[in-house]
C-alpha cells in the first residue's frame, strides 16, 4: 500500500496518518551510527555508536514536546503529554542496539515507528486521552552482555538492577560503567502500573510473511524455549581396522539424534528442534569418533508442545544407547500476549485494509518480559529471505509504513477504549 | 599355548623353537625407552629415545652376529649369515617407533620377534640356508614427519630419499637433520631383488581376533584406502524463527550422509566407512547450521568394492542436493600379499595347532610398501580391546610367543624352499 493509500485510510478514520517517507528517512538517517561497509549495522549496546543514537532519539523526542526520563538499566522513556494525565501511558518501542554486523531494522524499526506517530501527533497537534511513551530498551542483543533482553527485563523484574550493573563484558567492563561512560545511567523509578498497554513493532527475523505475502503478522505471543545439551559416549576405535560390527560410533548415534531432533519438531507443530552446535571427539579422518556433544533448541508456542517435544527427545536418547546422556539445561516458558491489544493490532491491521496473519514469535523479545506486567501485545513486518542479525536485513519502505500505521491506529483503538 | 608347548611342538619338527620368556623380557627392557606414567611409551622417530632403543637393537644384533647396515632414511638391517651366502636374505621386520602416548607392542613386537628368532638360531649354533635380515624401519608412524611408513617406502622407491630427507616437523627439523642429530644417517643400498621374502608380525590393531577366540591371523593384504571431503552449503537461520519446512539445514543432510557412509560400508562387505571429522557453521545453539564439513574415510580389500563404495557415496551426496559437494582427495590401491608367502604363514599356524584365519589389514603396514618389490606376507596376533595408539594396548605373553613361533617356523619353511 503506497503512502497516499495509507493517508486516504487515515483520512476514512478522520484521524491523521503517519508518514513512511519520513519513517524511512529516520531509518536511514539512525543508520549512520555504527554504519558497516556492507550496508549494516554494528551497534553493540552501550557502546559510543549506542551513545550516538540514544542522543539522536533523545534529542528527537525532546524537540517534539516529550519529557525524557532514563532508568538506572539506561532504559529511556520519551513521553508525550495526553489529554488525561491521571490515565497511565500506553507505550510503544523496541531497542536501539544491534547485533555485531546486524541489520538496520532488527529493534530500531520499532522505536523510530513510535517516534513517527510522535511527528504525526505533533504536527498534527493532536492530543490522545493517554500519554503517549515510546521506550529504548537496553541490550535486548545480549551479545555485548549476557543476558539479552536485559533492560526490559530489570524493568519487569525477572533481573534485579543491582545483579544486571554488575555483570561484565569479555573485556571486564561492567554494565554499571559502561552505563557511565556514555552518561546513561538515569534516576528514573517506574511502578509496574505505569502502562496501560505495550505494543511493540518489530520486524519478523523469520520467512514465514514473505513466504505467503502477508503484510502484517499480528503477534499473539512469543514460543517458549528449552534447551539441552547431549553428550555421547562411544569408542574411540581405528577406522581402519575396527569392523562395522565391532563399532560404538558417537557420530553415527549423534546422527541419530539430528534426523530424531527434526522429526519431533515436524510431529509438533507449529513447534521447531534445532541441533546448532557438534563438537566430536578426537575429530580426526581415521579415527572412529568416541565422543560427540550436541547442543539443542526446541521451541513450541505451549508448555503441552514443549513437555511432548522433551519426552520424544528423551525416548532417542534412551533409544541411543547407554552412552548418551542428556541434560536440561535452561527453559524460557511460552508467553501468550493480551488478548484485548492482540484483538487491537488485528483490528487495526484488518480497517487499513492490509493483508494480516497471527504469527507465534519465535524469537524472544522485551515484549515477553513487559507481557508480565503490562497488557501487551507485537505487530510483526516482512524480512526480505527471513534474514536478520546479518547486514543483509531488508524492510521494504512500504512493509515498514504498514508497520508504523498499524501500531498507529492500534493506539487510537485503545486510547478510545 | 605355553612356552613348554611350543619347544613341544618344536622338537615334533625336530628344529629348535623360540622362547616366549625370553622375548615378553625383550618387550619390557625395551619399553623403557620412551616409557610413560601410564604403562604405555611415547617414542617418536628420530628422537632421543628412538636413538636409545636403536642403539640396543644394534647391540644385541651385533652381540648375536650380525652385520648391521643402516641406509640413507636410518633403515636398520641386522644380518645372520647364511650357509649359502649367494641366496638373497629372507627378511623380518617392523618399526621401534610409536605414536604421542603409544602402546610396548605396535611396531616393536615384530623387530623384537625377529631378535628372538637370531637368539634361538644363535643359542643352537643352526644356520639357514639363506641369510636372515631382521629390519626396523624408520618412522612407521608419521605423527612427527608425514608421510607414515617413511623408511619402507624410501626403500621400496615410494619416495624418493632426498624428498623424504626434506621433510621437516612441526618445529622445522628436517629428517636429515633429525638423522643426523641421532648418528642413525647410514650409507648403504640395496637393490630391490635383497630379500627373498619378508614377513611381519605386528598386533592386529583390531578386535577380530580377540573376539573369535583366535590365536593368529593370517594376513592376505591390505585394504585400499580412499579420503573424500564433503561441504554442505545450507542456509544459515534463526533457531526460533524459522518453520521446519523453511529450514535449509546443512546438519540434517550432514547427518544423513553419516548413516548412509555406515550403511554404505555395511552393504559391501567386508569394507568400513568412517565419518571421522565434522565441523559445523557457526556451530551455535540456537543457529541452524549454514554449513558443515565432513571427512571420510572408506577402506575395503578390493579395488571393485572401493568402487561400488564410492559410487554409493556419490549417490548419497547426490539426493542431499545440490548445496552439498564431494571431493575425492586420496587414495591407496590395496595390497594383495603373496600367495606362497602368506601359505608359509597358514602352514606354519595349522602345523603348530593353533588356530588361525585369514584376515586383511584395515591399518597400513611397512609390509605393505615391501610387497612391491618382495614377496611378502604379515603374521596378526591379538590385540586386548582391539586398542592400539593408545597406552593400554596389550597383547599377552602368550600371544607374542605364539606370533613368533609361527614367524619362525615360516621362516624354517621358506628356507627349506
Amino acid at each position: 500500500m503506497s503512502a497516499e493509500a495509507l493517508r486516504a485510510g487515515a483520512r476514512r478514520h478522520n484521524t491523521p496518518a503517519t508518514n513512511g517517507d519520513r519513517l524511512w528517512n529516520d531509518i536511514v538517517a539512525t543508520a549512520r551510527f555504527g554504519s558497516t561497509d556492507k550496508g549494516g549495522v554494528t551497534r553493540l549496546t552501550l557502546t559510543e555508536e549506542d551513545r550516538g543514537v540514544r542522543d539522536w532519539f533523545v534529542a528527537e523526542c525532546q524537540a517534539l514536546g516529550c519529557v525524557v526520563e532514563i532508568d538506572g538499566i539506561g532504559n529511556i522513556f520519551a513521553t508525550y503529554p495526553g489529554e488525561d494525565m491521571s490515565l497511565p501511558a500506553i507505550a510503544v518501542g523496541s531497542h536501539l542496539d544491534t547485533q555485531p554486523q546486524g541489520g538496520r531494522f532488527d529493534g530500531i524499526l520499532g522505536v523510530l515507528a513510535g517516534v513517527e506517530v510522535l511527528r504525526t501527533l505533533s504536527e498534527s497537534s493532536t492530543r490522545l486521552r493517554h500519554k503517549l511513551t515510546v521506550v529504548n530498551w537496553t541490550n535486548e542483543e545480549g551479545s555485548r552482555f549476557s543476558p539479552a533482553m536485559m533492560g526490559s527485563g530489570v524493568f519487569a523484574g525477572a533481573l534485579s538492577l543491582e545483579a544486571a550493573h554488575a555483570l561484565a563484558d569479555r573485556e571486564g567492563t561492567t554494565v554499571n560503567a559502561a552505563l557511565d561512560a556514555i552518561g546513561y545511567r538515569g534516576e528514573a523509578k517506574f511502578d509496574p502500573a505505569t502502562f496501560a498497554a505495550y505494543i511493540e513493532l518489530h520486524i519478523e527475523q523469520g520467512p514465514l510473511l514473505e513466504a505467503s505475502a502477508t503484510e502484517i503478522g499480528v503477534v499473539t505471543g512469543v514460543q517458549g524455549v528449552r534447551w539441552f545439551d547431549i553428550t555421547i559416549s562411544g569408542t574411540e576405535a581405528h577406522a581402519g581396522s575396527t569392523p562395522m560390527a565391532q563399532r560404538d560410533d558417537a557420530l553415527v548415534a549423534a546422527a541419530e539424534i539430528v534426523l530424531a531432533v527434526r522429526d519431533i519438531a515436524r510431529q509438533n507443530p507449529p513447534g521447531v528442534g534445532t541441533v546448532g552446535f557438534v563438537e566430536v571427539g578426537p575429530n580426526s579422518r581415521n579415527v572412529v569418533p568416541g565422543s560427540v556433544r550436541l547442543q539443542i533448541d526446541m521451541r513450541h508456542p505451549s508448555e503441552t508442545g514443549l513437555d511432548q517435544m522433551q519426552a520424544a527427545l528423551e525416548d532417542a536418547v534412551r533409544n541411543a544407547g547407554v552412552g548418551t546422556k542428556l541434560k536440561h539445561i535452561w527453559s524460557k516458558a511460552p508467553v501468550v500476549f493480551d488478548p484485548a491489544i492482540v484483538e487491537a493490532v488485528r483490528h487495526s491491521a484488518e480497517a487499513l485494509g492490509f493483508s494480516a496473519t497471527d504469527v507465534v514469535s519465535g524469537a524472544g523479545h522485551d515484549a515477553a518480559h513487559i507481557a508480565t506486567i503490562t497488557p501487551t501485545a507485537m505487530i510483526f513486518v516482512p524480512s526480505k529471505d527471513g534474514l536478520s542479525h546479518n547486514e543483509a536485513e531488508y524492510t521494504s519502505p512500504e512493509e515498514c509504513a504498514r508497520g508504523a500505521e498499524v501500531l498507529f491506529q492500534a493506539i487510537l483503538e485503545l486510547d478510545r477504549r
